[in-house]
């Protein structure tokens, strides 16, 4: 499911760059329950959030995408 | 806007492959009105909506974000 690949996605580029749930939360200004729900596939995130959580992690949509 | 960007690469894609909206709506199984509101950037669409739009324009995640 995309909600799912995108999550795994997510968790992926963060624990990668070593940065906690609580940090990038605060960085993208989301909820740290809500960055935990999308990382385990449970929210249809929107594009803005996503957008939000993108630029927190400091990567490009392109290379967040990659190979999907 | 990222919903404008979004917005506008559907249209691009959509027009490139010369599919009308009406015909992309009901590939993608959504509203025709629903599609027009994406392409204007009006809508700030979730992932699972824009996971179907994209399989409907039969492109990949990945050349879909490319360069952005």
């Amino acid at each position: 499911m995309i909600t799912e690949e995108v999550g795994m996605r997510i968790k992926q580029f963060r624990t990668t760059k070593n940065i906690s749930q609580e940090k990038l939360a605060l960085k993208a200004d989301l909820d740290r329950t809500y960055i935990a729900g999308v990382e385990s596939g449970k929210r249809n995130l929107s594009i803005k959030s996503l957008e939000k959580i993108i630029l927190a992690l400091e990567v490009s949509f392109e290379e967040f995408f990659k190979d999907m």
